[in-house]
């Protein structure tokens, strides 16, 4: 860990003075600078951000649920917590299922040998080798019988003319779930066109699901050009052949955290705002946008908050997820656990560390005009949307917001070991800080009542 | 190799009738469209050139010098060039030094274990296993004595915010040169920071050279991501140890060979009219953009040349190099076998198939000044450079020209896995085919004599 300068004080001091003693009233600058104004103002400066996120990168690095790196985190996030001066700072079990990559490799035998960068995905069943020709499919409905004994490369492409995010989750039905349709066809396994639009050499992982009584399979994420490769050969009629092989093995689950922190609200503490992202990210890369900027925008909206002395009419409570990568399991234990409390609104930031581009919010009608009316004095648009870990809280009826930012370089490196501090830009990331804090303070201060 | 479905007929009878048997007059095309314009309209639609630079991106792949992957390419390159109906199509021999990549390792084991992508510079000894602390440097300036039995790690970052061109030659020096001089200071190996502005964890390889006296060091690139890591764990006294193993090793020489095909001047055969690129690639990727494009260019203009019918005043030779990465064994072979000759001009694609930007040029001011006069109808400015494989005409005082296209996708990619077919924007390459056929053909034609 490295020690961290303080923010300088006379900023802080600025602003708080009178604000420490209104508490019921609403938070105001002491020199007439209103909150929003003067959080937004101090998270666009923010210095604490980089190097926070610099140690959660590079000292945690990849953190997969159950793993001691993720154990690291959880230590670091509530170090960081606590000497923000936050209240119930506290850890709460998880159980979380544990998957080990091990080797892998992946050989072309025919036409040529070459050895192809390969990662197995997440969740996936191992191989000690399996050997055969590939058939390469672009849709579900391309499988049939003829894929039986065979190794299925599901090859869809996204196009870099288009938004990332308006294709991802339609290339990535064939990651989660082509292994399962292709072994209900009889395939031996399922390679996978890595889903990103760009690429350089760079292959993706994600989770792959399994069904009941349909055989489990090896499966495994490819690059794009790799992919493209086979592909052009299969389309001139020339058979390839691969090798697979993969050191993959579940672990008994294990016990992981989510971590925890309030602000306690002055007015009406028993009315909770979240604001969070998943402390853990795939086993390779450094989770530098998947999810580390979303945790220090969470962690660093928090401290802001506090910094300035601004006290909320409703409690503010930073929860980071322990595990949303390898089953959501973080997300659904904090429902199970506090569904039952009063959630005004659960804000998450799970698209990457790029400049603020809207709110994606998913409630009633009375909760989306709630939104829109706080909401407009931060600057950023509200559409449809919400967030992964949040989800579990929408069934209990809570509105979700997740934040959409430019996702362009996020999908370029999630999931990969692209995913690296030097990806963040400060400017963009903490105009996300600015924007995420903005928004929390909105909701947890707004004065009339909230649907 | 798949067959090709050869250019429309019509197409080629349009513009020839009258040049075939016009002899030594300056060709013209039969409904008035000049040569030039027919040649660049047929270029920008060339339905061959993908076709064929896919042949060799997939079927052929990486052809490192001494490989039989390049000699799957010589193959490959007279096969294309007998088959459009040049004269003098033949392989002249060329010495290459052989190097083996072999297995390699990159294992950080402080501050926490990780496995790196590592590869190996084009040359480099081998290693068992080297272990040691790494010294972060970014010039050569800061070497001294407190390197002896470590390994320096050379991080010397480009800005993707410059044009790549202008920075990579100063970048590219601690690749080669930075194994002898760390080892001049004691280092026990080097690593360089990959020579690219932008990376998705992609390593970039390339050629080491060590001086005589000084000891041979283990050298390997890594990538932009984990040079930039270690660099920052470093800047903050983080100690970060690493073990380095490399299988690589050189073989005896072995014979590859330049590919030459002719058309030839109907005017002044004997004044020669280069053009050509170099066969061979690094051992990773496709080279697809190196140089790939640069060859496909090549071929593609001397067919297009002679499908349109149209007869230079000079000789046009295309020259495929055998080896440019690996020692520039091929450009120099031509010239000690043929610099004897007249040559008026030769011209090199070696910096990829992005659209065309300028012609870069060494040779004296009457030499520029014909290149500027030939050149004005063509539609690409001229400026200074040339290109590698050329350059050892220019001791013999030929006029160099080298493509200098948009080379952003190029640098990128260049020496890596990620230089593949998909890479290549079929509109750009075509461009500079239109370009070079251009230039090629205007040199070859320019009727009152070059200097």
């Amino acid at each position: 860990m490295i020690k961290l300068r303080p923010l300088p004080r006379n900023l802080a001091l600025l602003v708080v003075v009178t604000t420490m003693t209104a508490g019921a009233g609403p938070a105001t600058a002491a020199d007439d600078e209103p909150p929003l104004t003067a959080l937004q103002r101090a998270a666009r400066s923010d210095d604490r951000f980089m190097p926070r996120l610099e140690v959660l990168s590079d000292d945690v690095g990849a953190r997969l649920a159950g793993s001691p790196a993720l154990a690291r985190a959880v230590e670091w996030a509530e170090e960081m917590l606590r000497e923000d001066g936050h209240v119930n700072v506290r850890r709460e079990p998880v159980a979380v299922p544990v998957w080990v990559r091990g080797e892998e490799r992946l050989e072309v035998l025919a036409p040529r040998y070459r050895s192809l960068a390969v990662l197995a995905l997440g969740g996936t069943v191992g191989t000690s080798g399996v050997e055969a020709p590939v058939v390469v499919v672009s849709s579900f409905e391309e499988l049939s019988p003829a894929v039986a004994g065979k190794i299925v490369l599901f090859n869809v492409p996204m196009s870099a003319a288009l938004p990332a995010i308006e294709q991802y989750g339609a290339a990535a039905r064939y990651r989660a779930d082509g292994a399962a349709r292709a072994a209900g066809h009889g395939a031996l396994a399922a390679l996978v066109r890595s889903v990103a639009a760009r690429s350089l050499a760079t292959p993706h992982t994600g989770g792959v699901v399994y069904l009941p009584g349909v055989a489990r399979i090896p499966a495994a994420a490819i690059t794009v050009e790799d992919a493209a490769w086979i592909a052009r050969l299969a389309a001139r009629g020339i058979e390839v052949r691969v090798r697979l092989e993969l050191g993959a093995h579940a672990l008994s689950d294990a016990i992981s955290h989510n971590v925890i922190a309030e602000i306690e609200g002055a007015e009406r503490p028993d009315e909770i705002v979240v604001v969070g992202g998943h402390l853990d990210s795939w086993d390779v890369g450094q989770g530098a946008h998947d999810d580390g900027a979303g945790i220090v925008q969470a962690i660093e909206a928090m401290r802001l908050i506090r910094q300035l002395g601004l006290r909320p009419r409703r409690t503010i409570r930073a929860v980071l997820f322990a595990n949303e990568e390898y089953g959501l399991s973080g997300g659904k234990a904090y429902a199970a656990a506090h569904a039952g409390e009063r959630h005004v609104a659960a804000l998450e930031t799970d698209l990457g560390g790029g400049r603020p581009r809207q709110w994606g919010a998913t409630g009633t009608p009375e909760q989306l005009a709630f939104l829109a009316r706080v909401a407009a004095p931060v600057g950023v648009a509200v559409g449809a949307g919400g967030g992964a870990d949040i989800s579990p809280l929408g069934a209990h009826g809570v509105l979700l917001i997740g934040l959409y930012p430019e996702d362009g370089p996020y999908f370029e490196v999630h999931h990969t070991h692209a995913d690296t501090f030097d990806k963040i830009d400060p400017v963009e990331a903490r105009e996300g800080l600015a924007a995420v804090v903005g928004l929390v303070w909105q909701l947890a201060n707004e004065p009339t009542g909230a649907p």
